[in-house]
Parts: structure tokens; sequence; C-alpha cells
């Protein structure tokens, strides 16, 4: 490779940490230290990588907006000899999900996002206005566009205008939210964005837990041809040094127009700004060889133990808890939370108890021992029958001449819930739900119950991918984590004699496909009865997820798993009439 | 006035439920029947007034997209001999906020929301296309022009522009959410458009409750002298019929060019559109002669009151819910809720428990059972202190060597909402929850305890309002309905010995200036401090509301009365570092 064509790059996948201002430009400026000896010229930091990203009404404050500036110029004071591309929220009379360009102590250019995404989990068009103009700033004589996450999945957007400008390395940053089996859609439109445009792609992806979303980095470089030839890893912070091999740009710049005609786009108003020289001079140092990088290869299930895993550690941490409290009731739900827990943050950190009552087997209570005893955690059994009883003997007037039903069953749910959270208050302990998104859709779940949390990690977790998360953990760890039995038992809330779920609800692979077609793709209920389901079963399963969006309402927070989880997600009232 | 330049108009000030396709359209017919043996010539109908409002994610349905429409062509084919103007969800490729113009069985047109609001409590961005056409629809040559909602706060907006094209009167329909004194804002803004642009104003609002939001109808009808002549009930359906002197239309169209200059606007799309000829037919029947309207006029206080009372009385019935449970502590935020809701829904469906436990006073004890005797509500006494007992057994070996703290406080709060929530199930009964503005912001509640419920009307009243609509309500009924005593002691939890919430909190005056300058105001610590606040105070009441949204989130939805409720009107992360 010729060294005069040759771009080294940095993509600095980092973590952040919503709100906390010094904390994010801190660890940006570390990462800029660790970038110069390595002769890095262009390091590039994630979508709002100064506030955290979403920051959701903390932009409603002007103090944290002039704060984020402020932040911005120390990074600027920070950037000798260096090219940088920090995302930030730029405001004048408006507000703008913005890239700072700085080089050698200078702001050179800011980019505003052009397409503010406005459905699913994000709110953008309640922040911010957007962009109007495709910049492009020059490094060595080599154009660089910048856009910011949903720009690049426009095809005719801001990149395609930016390439036909001239430029030849479309740098990206974003803040994609996971959910499983993105990243290969994701990659998929990089490399047509990078054939299309005949230009190198670099898109620099967030990683880390926020509330109810994981970031999963893989960040990706891909060359004009479409390859792939830099990847960060998933789940980790990671910082993917690459050098790029220009000589395309140059080859090509002589039979294509510098400025090109702009493409016909929805907004008419967007326009190709001037360029902007932002350094013409080459790293000054001798640049290291690069070690090469080797990714593993994560399938579905292992990647959505990684996303649970980031989420849970990334709650507990960044909201300044240190140790988790469950309740192990010797089922598959609580067992893989807790899994999932220890590997997040260690046995020593999780407490684990169980809470059996009158209709506790004694195989449920062993399975709860066991799994405590497989991962070394700190475990204690606590008994809620007395307290049940003086409920049922404070109600028994009450209730006089009326039947046993629900009611006493949720408030055994409640006295365990109570009995985490007074731990929980005693101790500074943050409590776990382990409701799974089957019985959250459904219902089946008691609100202040096993409902009751601080976090909810399995809320966006099929009860069926519950199952395949806990064998793929003891195949992973080669040894029997959560017990055989626990697999192999039949689901039981163990709420009154002989309880099976399978009583209340359809067998979990139909309901679970009953609930991804209407919760997760609209789907009429005709349209799930024409999938091959009964019309009784889907119609019950309907009014199920219907009645229960009043519990769902007050749920903790879950980590978003699928293309729809609930929260930011899936708004819907709670008065509602509709039925279909 | 001349006939021959006089229009009659009715405004049918409907209350709508979402989701309730057929309930809306039968009701929207029971008014097209009820306007026709009244000659009344146009009826115009609120926003989304098919679907309700705000329907959420209902919109991402496509099958509830199209009843809509079907119910659209119910709606048109019972409209002979009347014109109509609908709200409705308007879709092709793209899906639009829209207005039906119906006239004699027709659909004449349609128009699209040009402003889509997309702050505060608002997302109409997630869901709609903004529309780019303002057409004139022309009744015996009077041209009429249509707006939605937000579209007419928007000086140079489409009302403007259709009133440049000819339109002497501007509809619109709206779903405008109550705060208190909003009705004073738009009363003047309609009054400034209405005179700016020489037309007369109908501005059909909503009324009812939709969850969080309630909507307070007080549609008024403004001549284009910017003199009110025609107002709706606030909180109440009506039907406002009033016969509009159309002269000035005529004298001034022949001074104004009917097509005018297009103003600069926002969205340089926006265009005029041809005009449309509805109907050139007036009634057929005599006109009978309208009775003259009297109104009462409230203060904000009173106003509160019947937001919140048709808030309850909305939320209840529209869920299919019949009886009410209330724990009554003594205290003045629970006599409040249960007087609202007595006013709401009837003294017989509301249940008053009182929770005693070792801490309760007598005085409360007996604020409790005088304030059901006043009420003349169901009344029961059911002991916490047994349960508490039990609890703390359980939890002696656990909590061995520790001290008493809160966590032992929301034990017995805990345990009452278990008991609340226990009869709700048992019974069928809601819960509503009593938690204030102040509790909720300042996260001094107990979750899963005093916040358990289904609905919690006082969560947008800081507590010096719950004060004011206490003594308002006692002497609105001109007796004492909410004994002195509780009015006359000081706030306490009675969850220890001895406990005032002053030990805890600012005195309520400050707390409650402060609160408003930091969550409905988002003003900085600093700018409190300026304000002639203490700085320590200031900043631990910052403190309190910031390390309390976990709560919040977790808290059932409340009545929005101020310009800033907690809920979809403030969406703050739970992981957050910014500190001021």
């Amino acid at each position: 490779m010729d060294k005069l064509s040759t771009l080294r790059l940095g993509l600095a996948q980092i973590n952040t940490t919503v709100g906390d201002l010094s904390g994010n430009t801190n660890k940006i400026i570390r990462f800029i230290d660790k970038a110069k000896p390595l002769g890095v010229e262009l390091v590039i930091f994630p979508e709002l990588a100064i506030t955290g990203y979403p920051p959701e009404d903390l932009l409603l404050k002007p103090q944290f907006i002039k704060q984020n500036q402020e932040h911005l110029k120390k990074i600027i004071r920070h950037s000798s000899e260096i090219t940088l591309v920090v995302g930030f929220v730029d405001s004048d009379s408006d507000t703008y999900n913005a890239a700072a360009v700085i080089c050698n102590n200078k702001l050179t250019g800011v980019y505003h996002k052009i397409y503010l995404p406005n459905y699913g989990v994000f709110d953008e068009n309640r922040y911010f206005q957007p962009g109007t103009q495709c910049p492009i700033f020059t490094i060595h004589n080599i154009g660089i566009g910048i856009t910011i996450c949903e720009d690049i999945w426009h095809k005719d957007g801001p990149a395609a205008i930016e390439a036909r400008t001239g430029a030849k390395l479309l740098v990206n940053i974003s803040a994609s939210p996971y959910h499983a089996g993105k990243k290969h859609t994701r990659e998929r439109m990089l490399t047509a964005r990078a054939v299309d445009n005949v230009a190198i792609i670099a898109c620099n992806n967030l990683i880390g837990g926020q509330d109810e979303l994981v970031f999963d980095g893989n960040s990706l470089v891909i060359n004009e041809k479409g390859e792939v030839i830099a990847q960060g890893k998933q789940f980790e912070e990671d910082f993917i040094v690459v050098d790029l091999n220009m000589d395309f740009a140059f080859r090509t710049q002589l039979h294509r127009p510098q400025y090109g005609k702009e493409p016909h786009l929805v907004r008419r108003e967007l326009r190709q700004a001037n360029k902007m020289e932002v350094s013409s001079q080459f790293s000054t140092i001798d640049k290291p060889p690069l070690p090469s990088r080797q990714l593993e290869k994560m399938d579905d299930v292992a990647e959505i133990y990684q996303a649970l895993t980031m989420g849970i550690r990334d709650y507990v941490n960044k909201n300044g808890f240190k140790k988790v409290v469950i309740g192990l009731s010797g089922g598959v739900d609580s067992s893989l939370v807790a899994t999932i827990a220890v590997d997040a943050l260690g046995a020593a950190n999780i407490v684990g108890v169980s809470m059996p009552s009158r209709y506790t087997s004694s195989a449920s209570k062993l399975d709860a021992e066991l799994l405590a005893k497989n991962l070394g955690i700190e475990f204690s059994v606590i008994s809620i029958e007395k307290t049940f009883i003086s409920y049922l003997e404070t109600l028994a007037s009450p209730f006089n001449n009326t039947r046993s039903d629900v009611t006493e069953e949720n408030l055994q749910a409640r006295i365990r819930g109570n009995i985490l959270f007074a731990l929980s208050n005693k101790f500074g302990w943050l409590v776990l739900s382990c409701s799974n998104k089957s019985e959250t859709a459904t219902g089946y779940a008691t609100l202040y119950g096993d409902m009751a949390g601080g976090f909810a990690p399995l809320q966006d977790v099929f009860k069926t991918m519950v199952f395949e998360l806990a064998k793929y953990k003891n195949c992973q760890a080669g040894r029997e984590v959560i017990p055989h039995s626990v697999l192999n038992k039949a689901p039981s809330a163990e709420l009154k004699p002989n309880q099976k779920d399978i009583d209340t609800l359809p067998p979990y692979e139909s309901l679970d496909s009953i609930l991804k077609a209407y919760v997760e793709d609209d789907l009429s209920i005709n349209q799930i009865v024409a999938n091959g389901f009964d019309h009784e079963i889907v119609t019950k399963v309907a009014r199920l997820v219907d009645k229960s969006e009043y519990k769902r309402r007050q749920s903790p927070p879950g980590i978003k798993i699928t293309p729809k989880g609930f929260g930011k997600d899936r708004r819907l009232p709670i008065t509602n009439r509709f039925r279909d």
C-alpha cells in the first residue's frame, strides 16, 4: 500500500452513559490519547457521544445543551494533530443531532442529522430539527462525507449526495438499537451503500445498555467493493484501527465529476455545502503495524444471551447498584435471570431467595437450591406461609361467602414481591423481575407480585426463547448450570394445587407464534387464523394482550431484543375498545 | 338577520372513546339525527371523532385504519340533506389525520392536518404525514376553510391561506388536551385568528377523558369582529347550535381578491387547492328558533375539580369498571380522591377502606370514618397489624442486626396496597391511588404501596392544590364534606412514631414552587436559587426528583391538569447521570 494514499482510521466504539457529560468526555479523550501513538489520523465516535443516547427530555433542559457544548470545547482543546468526528447536540435557535468535525484544536465543521427517526423506540422529531446540508471534508485530498445513523439507511439520502459531491469515505456515526438479527440487515444495507456509491463506509455504532435499549456495537468498515475490512466487537467496547487504501479514490476521481448532479430527494431543500479542508498533513509519527483482528461469530441465541448480559450489567452499574436480588422459584425464568446476572455481575453480587408456600413442590425447592449452588451465589429460603395465612385471616371477613380464586394466587405473588423489595430497601439491592414476554403479553403475571422489580431482563424474551437460552448456557458452559429438572418440568406458577401454565394458556409454541403475529406484526385476528391457528384461541390470546395493557404500563423496563418490544416501542392506549 | 345570509351551524361536542369505532359512529349519527329537525345546515365533529383521540399505536394496525374508513362510509350514508365535517384517519400510501367534508350522501372532499404536534403529550409525526393542501368548500356561496387542532395555532398557517383564498368561515376540529388556564390561551388565540382573517371561527373541541388526558370541550364560535357568539359547556357533552350572520362575507368579498397572495410559510409546498362546491341548497325545513345559552364560568380550582371528576368517570366507565375502592388514611389526599370519586360515580360505587397500623392515630381513624359518613359511602376497617407482624417475623432472620428504617415503613404501605388489590381482584373494583404530584415528583410514596392503583387521579395535582380543591369542595357543597380536622392537621404518612411530612420534605408551599420550576419549567438549580430558594434545599429536591424516575415509570396513569404532567408529557431516562 502506498503510504500517500492510505488513511489510518480509528473507530472508538465506546459505551457512553446518558447524562454523564464529564464521564463521556473523559472517555472520548482517553480514546484520543490511545489513537495518537498508533498514528491514527481520523477517529470517529458514536452518535451523541457526549450526551449518551437517547437523552430524551434532558434535551428540553437548556442547561443540558449548554453543558454539552462546553464539553465539546474540552474535546476540541484535546485534538492537536488529529482529526475527530464526535456526536453532540448542536444548538442555535434550533437544536440538532450533530457531528462535530474537529481537527488540530479547531472545530472545522458541523454536520446535522437529516433523517430523524420518529417510529419504534425513536422520538427524534420531538427534539431535533433536521439538517439540510451535506458538507464534504477533505483530508489529504480525500473527500469525506458524514452521516448520522438513520441518514445512511436512506438510499438516496445524504450519503448518496456526498458521494456524488466527491466523498470517497462515508463516515456514519450511529446509535442503532439492537434486536436479534439486525446486524445482518445493517451489514447488507451498508454493503449496498458502499458499492452503489463507490466509497468506503465506516460505521461506528454505540455499545452499551440504556434502560430498555441495548446497542450492540458491531461497527463496520466496508470498502468500495463491498468487502468488510474491519469489524468491531459485539457487546463490548472496542477500538478498531484500520488502514484505508484510498487508491481507488484517486483513480475514480478522474472519471467522475467532483460535484455530481443532485439526486431527486424527498427533501428538496437538501443541498450540498461547500467543501471544507480539514487537514493536509499526514500523521507525523511512524505508524506502527496493526495487529490482525479475529472476531467470534455469534448465532441469534448466543447474541441474545450477550445482549441480556450487557443490558443487566449496564442497568445495574449505570444506576449505581452493585448487587441484585432474584426470587428463585425453581422455574426456568428465574433460573435463567440468575444465570445471566452471574455472567453480568459476578456470582458475589447475586442473591437468590426461595420463597416457598404451601403450593411449592419439593422439586421446585430443590431446583432453586441446586441452581444457586451451581451458580455459587448467596441463597436463602424465606417462607411466605405465615404471612399468607395472616392475609387470609385479615381478609376473612370481607371475603366471607366468596370462593378462592385468582385473588389468593396474586396474594402469594405479592408477598414475594414485598419480601424482595424489603430486602432491596434494607440492603440496597436491585430487584430483578423474571417475567418473560409471553407472560407480560398475556398478563399471566401478578402486578406488584412477580412483575415487581427495578428491571425485567426477560420482558422481551418469549418463553420458547427462555428455554433456548437456558439450553444454550448449559451447552456453552459444558456443564449443567441450569438443572435439567428445571428444563424438563412443565411450567407452573405453583399458586394453587396442581397448577400448570397450560391450564390457562395455549402451549407456548403456538402461544408465542400468535403473540409474535399480534404484538410484533400487528396482524388482525383473521390474518393470524389464516396462518393456521384456531380462531377461538387467537381471539382469546388477543383479548388477554389487550386487557393487560394496564399491567404493562406499570411494569419495570426490560431489554428490547425483538423488532418490537414493550415500552417505548409499542404505545397502546389503556382505554381502548378496539378488538382486532 | 337576512335568511339568505345566515348559516345554521351545529357543533357536536361529543365524548368519544378510543378504539370504539362503532360506538363513536353511532354517537355521530345520533347527533346528525338531532341536527336535522333543528334545520342545522352544517354539523362539525371533533378531531378523529371516528377513532377517538389519541389512538396511539392502534394507528399501526392496518385493520384499524380500514375499519375506520368503513365507519366513515356508514356516516356518509346517513348524511342526506346535511353537510358534515367529521374527523377520521385517511389513508392511501400514507396516513393522515383528516377531516371529511360530507354532503348529502357524498364525500365532497378531505382535508389533511398540516401541522402535526410532536411535543408534550403528542406523537403525531409517529403516525401521520402532514397535508399540503388548503381546499375551500362553499355552501350558499360562503367559502369555508377547514383546519385541524394545531393547524390554527399557527398564525400564518392554513387558516390564513384559506381566508386569503376566500374562506369566511374557518372550521377547526380539535382534540386539545386540558390543562388549567389553557382555555384562556385558546380563546385569545382564536379571537386573534378571527380578527386577523376577518372570518368567523368555529372551533369544536373534544370532551372526555382518555387515560392521562382530559379534553374539556369549551368549543367556541367567534365572529369576524372577535366576539364570542357561542360557547360549548366545559367537561360535558354539548350540542351548540348557532346562526351565523354571513353578511360581512358578501360585503367583504367585493373588496378582497378571491384568491389572495399566498403568505410566506414554513412549508413552501403548501398550496391552495381548488374550490369545492358542497351544496347550494338551504335547509328546506323551517328553522325553529334557538334557545339562548347561559354558561357557568369556572375559576381554575373549580375547573380542575371538574377535570378530575370527568377524568375519573371516563377512566372507570370506558374501561368497563363500575366501582372503585380507595384506601382512606384520614389524610387530605385520600379524602379528596374519595370526594371527587363520589361526584364522578355516585356514592354507591365508592368503597372506602381504612387500614390502620400501630402508628395510625385515633384522630386519623376517626377522620376516615367521618369522611365516609359525610360522603355516604361503604366503609370498612381492615387492620394491617397482624400481617405487619408476620412480615417482621418472617424477615427477622435476614434483617438480624439491622436497624429499623424506611423498609419497615414501606412494608406497611405495601400491605395496604396488597389488601386493596385483593379487594380489587375479588370484587372487580378499580383501585384509585391517592399519590399527589408533590409526592410523585419527590418519590415520597411507596412503589406498590400507596402508589398501587389502576388510576392515580391526583398525580398531576400539587399538595397545595389538593388543599385548595378540598376547601373548594366544602365551600361549594355548603357543608363540611371533608372534615375540618383533615384540613387542619399536619400532613403525615403515619408509618413511624410522630412522623410528619415536614421531617423529610420542605414545607409544601416552597416544595411545590421548586417542583414547578424544576419539573414543569426545566429550570436549572441555579436559576431556581436565583428565584429566592435555598441552594441546599433546591439541590435536595432536584436529586429526589431525579432518583425517583424509576418509581414514576411504574406508577398508574394520572390526569394531566398542568402544562407538564408526568407520563407522556415528561420522558426522562431512568439511567441518567445529569444533575442540574
